[in-house]
């Protein structure tokens, strides 16, 4: 793993330097990410599968969907990251789960856990979910929903889509960071807890369209997980949500239709740049 | 959940009224569907997944590919409609076939059974689709070969496509309606067997690249349960079945070739209104 | 099934006249699946299910993900050719996948065997590939990697991506032709080892973009599957690449980003014809 430097936010005196070193550093990332295409082992539901693949080629990673118990050790032990999403788990599945998390964690390896459900009545995941957070996910993700209720506090679901919001819930995500390097929770704006920084990341942008496409924050889970295999978990985190939160933008301003927005979203994901970064990343740095 | 009244058709003297009457029921579904944005609780198969969770966020509904049996009951207790499909099933979604199955029949939650395949050549999910009748989904729907050797005749089938028409087999499925409210035939027009109405609607529209997208049947019968969450179940297979129809009809318009008109149906699922309802729905009521 | 005669390229005393032979047969191919509409028995993975079963339909097929061990034997033995895919398994459909295999070893109907991630480091779906490959598939394809360790040598890959070159190993892949037809690599040029001809066929064309999406290597297995139906394999195989690298050519003059290439793709699928086939065809016949 070629992990840049850890940040040294201590010595930006303003806000504006202290948001150009990180988009400095998120640049970076996304160009390590072109570079070493980083193979990510991904165990993920069958409605995120093919869009989840297609999200991290077109970002520059090589996913590997392996999610069979007989094959997780010895793959985890070679894939870059690991990003494991709940959402339609099977038993072979869930043992694959665990079987990789472990392995990764034994190697140093990243990854992701994805929430996807957490909660009252999806209890079997919930416990799997509870089992993984033991091993220490590189980071956790998931919507303002599951976030909150991981954290141990009582929040209504709505199958798997969010009934609160992010920027409502995101401070009750702090005890997750004893678990994880960071939490991510996806909503309007996006909110990253960093323990590193001891910061949250306030991600903008977007288009209120993502959430009408399924599997969008699937995808984001995986893309974390790229990240992360080559740059810090901070850095990767807020690198996928910043290449979202563009791709998501300009897609938008080509397709205001559903069907015709997801084939631009995978197109804006693809063509990502620099100057991009530089020109449409509007994030903002709160105080834990 | 909130169904409308029942459909006072007899009151109708002329067949414009009584089409007219079911339009405005169908506008009003619809409009329900975007306020209340139901949760669906889909068992689906491996090619259908995302495409339906997509049509189902697109036409409004709240999608949850829930196909465990862990989690079958807690979550069939909380949804407002089940979609089971059988396209490709495992030995655990069979599980949580028969699982939710059985909770929505207990809470009276409205659900749709897909019979994708049922003949002589796939008998797992044949006796599978037997079974399920027998808990009386308020929806059955298939394409004419399924829902003809169904209803108890001989007929040939080619893998899962129909070797027979729509307009052929319509009648013989009417011992069907002993174990549903109705049962939806699709094909070049489809056709539903209303039990409350006692009549046969033709829906016609569509385009003939329908079927040459894959899963677009599937997708369907997630969308009937969509809707039966909103309305009585005549009215929500109808609504969905002219949902379809001019989604299908107007992407046609736009794009004549599989792949853009796949993107095309999509957004035209996500832009239907009243307008379009009362302009391009083609239905016609026939006796039973 | 419909086998086309065999080759007679002894007779073909230019390198022009011996590929336009193989042209007309290609056409005649493409003209019969258009005709026939064969059914194709696909055991696929999560990722290309329904990619993979678009793909067959917007070609002109009929295609069944059937991938349960229960109906695998009833289903194997009336399809018109079996497809088996290797990239996600689960112990039902390794199952179905022997099941089936077995199926149409017996009754002589083609078969395809993608042998997706072979290698070192996944040895479940290796051992299970060995074992199919005893039943002699019509044909085996796979990517340089795959091939190349599926033929005994000793190749690092990086999880399901290739890090060799196909026009570097297809030698390498003769041993394997003792229990095939054909043996198919693709690449940036594809070469396709012929037993009746003893000869590889190289095909060019494509894009660079292809490998950018992901499935594409587990639709083409699928529709070799489908010509197989409808042409001897070694013509079937050849079409079957044609197909994919005309259409991945004139997609890419269409749209140069991967969500609009797709979209492109798939409209090239389906709107391939003679006369595209005669002017955009790119194939060399080697020796072997």
């Amino acid at each position: 793993m070629n992990h840049p430097e850890t940040l040294s936010l201590n010595d930006a005196d303003q806000l504006n330097n202290q948001t150009d070193v990180i988009l400095q550093k998120v640049v970076d990332a996304w160009t390590e990410l072109q570079t070493q295409q980083p193979l990510v082992h991904c165990i993920t539901n069958s409605v995120a599968a093919n869009y989840a693949a297609n999200v991290l080629l077109a970002a520059g990673a090589s996913p590997a969907m392996i999610d069979n118990p007989f094959e997780a050790e010895s793959f985890a032990s070679i894939a870059a990251a690991l990003s494991i999403n709940l959402g339609t788990p099977t038993t072979e599945q869930m043992q694959a789960m665990q079987i990789s998390a472990q392995t990764v964690s034994t190697k140093n390896t990243p990854w992701v856990l994805d929430s996807v459900g957490y909660g009252t009545f999806l209890k079997w995941r919930s416990e799997m979910v509870d089992q993984l957070i033991l091993l220490n996910p590189t980071v956790i993700r998931g919507n303002a929903s599951e976030i909150s209720t991981l954290a141990g506090n009582q929040v209504e679901s709505k199958g798997v889509d969010s009934t609160v919001s992010s920027n409502e819930v995101y401070l009750q995500a702090l005890p997750l960071l004893a678990h994880s390097e960071c939490v991510a929770i996806s909503g309007k704006s996006d909110f990253i807890l960093s323990k590193e920084l001891n910061a949250v990341i306030q991600v903008n942008g977007g288009s209120f369209l993502q959430p009408k496409v399924t599997a969008t924050g699937c995808a984001l889970g995986a893309l974390i997980a790229a990240y992360c295999a080559v740059a810090n978990p901070t850095i990767a985190t807020i690198s996928a949500h910043i290449h979202f939160a563009i791709a998501g933008k300009l897609a938008f301003e080509k397709a205001q239709i559903v069907g015709s927005f997801n084939v631009a979203f995978l197109d804006e994901i693809y063509t990502l740049s620099a100057d991009k970064i530089w020109e449409y990343a509007d994030i903002e740095v709160l105080g834990l």
